[in-house]
Formats: structure tokens, sequence, C-alpha cells
């Protein structure tokens, strides 16, 4: 199963692929599309749709995965600005049919961390331990995508244990 | 110059489209996108792409004229899910090339009504007014795309008057 975990911004998209299967997930590719802030939003946008789609055509991922909204921000414009950026993905998603899965940002630091409340710099050396990578991924939006798609692969495939488990296989 | 106004929403989002001359605008279409809130959000947001696209194919409007997001939300939550639906409109504006205009709400009743904070009502029936309409074009999101299309031709044409005079002419 080929996950995308992406981790949306109008400055900075981090984007991480993932093959998930057991033992050990494969890390295929990670990366960020940056996006100029001298630009208009709307420019942007356009940018950010071509990047993608561009991506998704290249990986193919069965699975798109982002983190869930909060109910609170600390900054609700700039969370608004994310949410144009947020919807561009699900819509880059949504039309290739590619399947939507999300998660509480405090799940998917558990997932990959064991904390709950981990930092930025705790998730880039968790991510960097697990693929053992010559350094940290940077910007931390790459390890968040990374960790993300991380997430949602081993919570699928617990669903998927559980789920065989209940039917007796 | 033709103006397509639009009031973002994942419910509804309203459209109007104003072919702006002086002395009269010609109210050409109104109406509003309804997206099933019982499909996800992704499905929604593929929707809305379509129908809006569609739009634009059909208008052809020289100027796209949106709500400037403001800085404080009652609602921050379904402020972020609002702003799913403008990053598409902004995207598909923005692919055809079609210029965005935004104003702030209060500048929009002002320039429509006289008072900056004027009422849902107040909006619905001052818009009915101006193209002497059999009823208040409802719902109100109708009549808010129409204000914003109105305002954005006005003050577009302000713009010109000033330009104008200064050079001269």
């Amino acid at each position: 199963m080929r996950i995308i975990g992406i981790d949306p911004g109008l400055q900075i998209t981090g984007y991480g692929v993932v093959d998930y299967k057991l033992p050990r997930p494969r890390l295929v590719d990670g990366g960020v599309i940056r996006l100029n802030p001298r630009q208009a939003i709307v420019q942007r946008l356009c940018e950010l749709e071509k990047e993608l789609d561009g991506l998704f055509e290249e990986y193919r991922p069965d699975v798109c995965a982002v983190e869930e909204l909060y109910a609170h921000y600390a900054h609700p414009r700039t969370a608004i600005l994310m949410g144009h950026a947020r919807g561009v993905i699900l819509l880059v998603a949504g039309r290739r049919d590619v399947r939507l899965e999300q998660f509480a940002a405090n799940r998917i630091k558990q997932a990959v961390t064991g904390h709950g409340h981990a930092s930025k710099q705790q998730m880039q050396r968790t991510i960097q331990g697990i693929w053992n990578l010559p350094e940290p991924p940077s910007p931390p939006d790459v390890a968040d995508a990374l960790a993300i798609a991380l997430c949602c692969g081993r919570l699928i495939s617990e669903r998927r244990s559980i789920n065989d488990a209940l039917a007796g296989r």
C-alpha cells in the first residue's frame, strides 16, 4: 500500500511517500513544494495544484493522508489560509479517486514517537532513526509529512489485524 | 466588464453574475451551488470545482470578486472549512487567468446599502430594489454574491474615474 502524507501550507507544503509493508515500511520520497510568498495566493494555489498533481501522477498513491483539523487554532487567519491549500490537496486527491485518511496531530505524534506531544525536533530525529537517514529530514515539514504517512500505514494495518482477528483469520 | 461575485461555503456557495456598465449594471444570473452535506468534503470539493468551472465557461467573467478574509472569526473551524471552498474558487479563477478582487464585508455592505453593518435581510431587499425583482433573492447567499459583484463594479469604476481625473481626462 503506497501512502502519500501531506502537510499543507501556502509557503511550504511537505510531502512524504511511503510503501507501507511489514516488517519495514519503505521510504520512497520526501520533500517540499515551496510557494513564492511574493506571489498572490491565486498563483500559489495554481502552482500547488500543478506540483501536487505531478506527484500523484508520478507516485500513484493508494491513500492520501493529512492531519485532521483541530477545534482551536492559535492563529485563525493563518489556519484559514492553510485551509485554502488543504482544499486544493483534497481536490487533487479526490479527482484521482485516491482514498483520504485524516488523523489528529497527537495521534500522529503518538504513533511515530510514542509521545502525543513530541516536539518538531523529536519528530525529525525519530523519522531519521526509523530509516537510518544521514541527517534529520529538513525542513521539519518533510518529517511531518513522512510521520503522517507512517501513522496512516500503522493505523490501517492495525485496523486490518483487528478485522482479521474478529473474522477468525 | 463582466463580474462574477462568489460567496463560498461547503454547503451553499452563492454566485452572482453582473455586467457592470453605467448608468445601470445588468443582472445576468444569480444562484447557488448546493453541496450534499452527507457527502465527504473531498467529494464536495470535486463537485464545487466542476460546477464553478461550468459557470466560468458559460459566463466568461473578466473579474471574480470575493469577500476578504477577516482578522477574527466567531467559528474558526467553520471558517477553515470555508477556506477549503475558497481555495477551490481561487484556483478555478486563477487557472482561467480571471482577475481576482477582494473586498472587506463592511465595504461591500456600505457600497450596496450605504450601511457597513446592514443585516442579511436589508441586503436582500436592497438587491431586490436595485433590479426591481419580484422577490428578494433567496437564499441570502445569492444576494450576498450579487452584492459582492456590484460592490466590485462600483469600486473599479470609481478607481477608473479617479485615475481619469488624475490623468486630466
